[in-house]
């Protein structure tokens, strides 16, 4: 079959690759039928995850059709429509019988982290994609949801909402800022309005993604990068700050931000994937009574955020900007990696 | 009366002042009868915390008698027996009907602060104290506890309890770390086996301080400092690091150490005072699932905890290491601010 | 001033009574600006409530204008537009510092029971109210809220919201039932909203109030009173149950309905008012990890339900299908009692 | 083999029956060193569980060592010693994601419920016993814990804990009487503390059980069946009622006991297996803001549970107050099914 496969730093290739094959009795081999690219995949390629090695397809989010199914698998059969979650779960270890699916302790990764796929196994920029433990790591689609809907489900509208809105710990009335309009920020302020918040602020340095947050849920819009931004950010408060930030970007800087804003009491979520240390101001925000979350995305809610997108409740279509044939995805690639100038939000490739 | 008055850095002197009297219809006057220093006072002294004018009374910990009430405090009269609360909360404004009274929005203080006593109104180390909100902020003492046992209820027991271990989220079977066994430490200690903690650790570099940290509930103890400490505890755990990680020193170093025993989904709690910034490692704790709190007590669960006192299942009394007459403070103090020769863990002064 | 007073079983007027005046320094009087009936007040005018005794002044919603305080009120003054809690809080109890003000210790009222208005003191169906606890049980109205709106926050958005919706425990994709019509019902319906609930399914014999239940948030409709309403309900969910049952009447009948459709694990929220004993059918139920809740509002959810009125996301003032000027009270107390023929939600009476 | 056999009401034998097989991957066949028995294995021979059909060994507890495992069973091996969960979990279905291994939906029973063993399928009191799902319905035993204290974590322990003392929502300070001290009342009692309990009453007619139940953590005992008894109860609270009450019996009586001894606010956890309806006083109880549960248990807190009792932290041991070996198992329910005077809590078999 053809893979889009890692060479190392620098180095990517769409070519020709033996196809998988069932390695355990809870194995399910998937024809991908759409997938699409994330921003860690744009990571991987710069050399910032020395753990995938050359060698590996990439990919970790994808909607296909199952072709064959281990001996244990039970809940699947061929031919059924599949989303693959970007977590892996084993089911039993003790990290999965508490819903923490992203530090799995099962066999497969041999790792403690449920994120796998074009990780430390093959990924979803395939033809075909074994996934372990199937029976908890795809989910079946009902009629309906389109393969452009059902993508979104594979990460970022479960990482928006798990480690945005969830750990954020949303509540009815709150104001909640999002710091980041890019795929996973406006994935928080798509389901943000799930717990009741009454106010969604995106917050961005692009005017572009802000006007396309309010299709996303986003209620106002502040432009940063302007030495009013947090007056304006306070100004849609009592005063005091937000109840909730969600650090959506991954830099020191909007990392900062999100404390910058936050009330008393509040909570500040951080999604963005970070590559440097930040500097936490613990001396004057010992009593300030805030809580600081972050992490991988474990999937648990995809079967509850599924239902909402096959009732259109939650605008999932809206994010894939760009199309192109599964074999053009060289040009995918970079389409996506200059976002700002294609306007790019998600690109989504089709079989 | 006399008083223990701040007369700017490094000054302090038990002197004659007015009398407090009643402000508002909501205050209550109160005898001071047991008063002790915690290490927020030394702090002020050092000008730590320019909030402090000097001519300030010192002290926001104290039991007392009641002299005189308001003319709409409804829940005391006088010659009631009370403890007196670290944190004032008129009852009212949004964050006490919260139960962030830490944040108590009320006239009092006029500065979003619970804290005020010792800080921006006069304090407890005084023979008497006007106390606001006295409804709220002054709770009765049953027949049976002992002044030494009560005034651990001002601060220290509820600090440790709801900082320590209900912001980190105890659960029954968890392994607890707490870093730094001194008095905050070993309330966290005391009342972490109120949400069924299976291993309390305790983690200090004073041999002395580990000792003592049994007879307040800690299971193990781990001396630090040296270069083994961080396996020890991780022997004490499944290998994969503690549930929760309690901060009670306030430097650099130890809030390091506790993001670096705690487990993937675990919690940080920071109890400890800072007065620098720290470096948080996001590029590595991002993707843990790691939760950080952190913030001044709120008190609210100061009739609980009272009620855990009457029945002696708390060992309130074992804090009161050292007992001078309230005329001797400036004995005290410097017997308080020695701990590490006196071995000092609360310096209790009585009337 | 004018009141309409209780006379005892079938019997009210409306007629003249000295006014209200000043009692505890807690207290303020507020100039009743609008006020409406409840479910209740016909319940105590059947003598249903023997608790209320004749010559009391009925009524216990209503918006006003604040015409004198106490000497320790400090949150309100003279000229101040304030919605007018149907609960009491003194705000130091343990139940208040608990949110329970439900039960409210306080003394006034005495009884350990949070709503007194036109119960247990004279209530808001007259030109003036003396109003206890004044801080904690009136809340400042914005500009942009209609009298008409503000109404419907006393007392019947926060039961739907907190009897139903949150004991309930709503959570995103919830399929949830709400049996009964009528203003609370429809309050819940309105609500559960805030907490992602998917599905919202009204259920009522009257063919009438389930055509307005649409407006109100419900996403489908099923009549019942006929042989399928069951099926119909579970035809809506995964053939397992509805998440959660909401049960607005108060009649054995449809505390079985809400009962017999509820799924496994799921929950049944009781907001109704009882007059009779029910049949708990334990010996199929206890398998069944069902909860059932119930209760009488605490109120402590008004200020964010204020919010949202304000930001018009509650379709407030959709309750308010009649209106009659103050005086003209004995009229609304005619089409309210009558609300079938009327097809009266809210009948609201204007000074 | 030998196993305990049922065959219709009334009837049991211990006869020969073949040797369990492996039928799907996720078997195990596990030979048990020790069993108990169950009041559930009472109600099954008197006919009041007609799902149970002749023929079928009985059984739902039990220690043991793995014979043989299926293809895709990962977590164990031949050898290992092992606790049977009473509860299978097949760990991929909507309500095992939920935690709600109760109602596991997994194909094995396809019944829409956990509780298989000596049910719908062949139980534990057999030599051998085939389990289902086994890598999340069998749990590793660690050295130090012996069989004796391992069997009632197949039951009783977890049931008393979850659907007592969580979904009790018991939390620190509460005062939570148990009514009924027989085993699963004592489970409960003994794990209350986990969330802090500061009294635990024991109620029950059986003067020898109250004696019985300060050995597993009661703090005071009353006598049912007195005129005075609920008076008793009030007394060791503050006059209002207890926090929680919970239900371990399973009569109409018992269940009214506990709501009539519960405060405002406070919980009632049904524990006790009804046989019967029961008359609900909603008429009272609406205004009441009280909260039940019930259920059957999920036994998703049993490798926390096998932690603490690992630890010595849970009188497991002490249940264990008879002990035969396992082919006198007919003696042994003589001995059980005479509780009153023999005595007995757990009847003990081993191999």
């Amino acid at each position: 079959m053809k893979a889009l496969v890692y060479g190392g730093p620098g180095q990517k290739s769409w070519t020709d690759v033996p196809d998988p094959k069932i390695l355990q009795p809870t194995d399910a081999i998937v024809r991908v039928d759409t997938t699409t690219i994330c921003g860690t995949d744009l990571h991987i390629l710069k050399g910032d995850v020395p753990a995938v090695e050359a060698g590996r397809i990439l990919g970790h989010e994808g909607v296909g059709t199952v072709t064959q199914v281990g001996s244990s698998v039970t809940a699947l059969k061929t031919g059924d429509r599949v989303i693959i979650s970007c977590i892996k779960s084993c089911g039993h270890c003790a990290n999965c019988r508490k819903g923490l699916y992203s530090h799995c302790l099962g066999d497969e990764g041999s790792s403690g982290i449920g994120w796998i796929f074009g990780h430390l196994i093959d990924g979803t920029q395939a033809e075909f994609v074994r996934v372990p433990y199937a029976d908890n790591s795809l989910h079946l689609l009902p009629q309906g949801v389109s393969d452009d809907e059902a993508v979104m489900l594979s990460d970022i509208l479960p990482t928006g909402f798990e480690i945005g809105v969830q750990y954020g710990a949303v509540q009815p009335g709150d104001v909640v800022a999002v710091i980041g309009a890019g795929p996973v920020g406006l994935a928080a302020m798509a389901t943000a309005g799930l717990y009741g918040a009454a106010t969604i602020i995106a917050i961005d340095t692009d005017r572009n993604r802000l006007d396309q947050a309010t299709g996303f849920g986003a209620t106002d819009a502040v432009l940063s990068g302007t030495g009013t931004w947090r007056q304006q950010v306070l100004d849609l408060t009592d005063g005091a700050g937000v109840d909730v930030a969600i650090e959506a970007v991954g830099i020191p800087e909007t990392f900062g931000m999100a404390l910058d804003i936050v009330r008393p009491g509040g909570r500040v979520a951080n999604v963005g994937v970070h590559g440097k240390p930040v500097n936490l101001h613990l001396e004057d925000l010992w009593i300030r009574n805030i809580n600081i979350s972050m992490g991988l995305v474990n999937a648990n809610s995809t079967p509850m955020l599924l239902k909402l997108v096959a009732q259109k409740k939650i605008p999932a279509e809206r994010f894939a900007t760009h199309h192109f044939p599964l074999e053009k995805i060289m040009d995918a690639y970079d389409t996506f990696s200059h976002a700002a100038e294609t306007k790019a939000l998600k690109v989504v490739l089709n079989r």
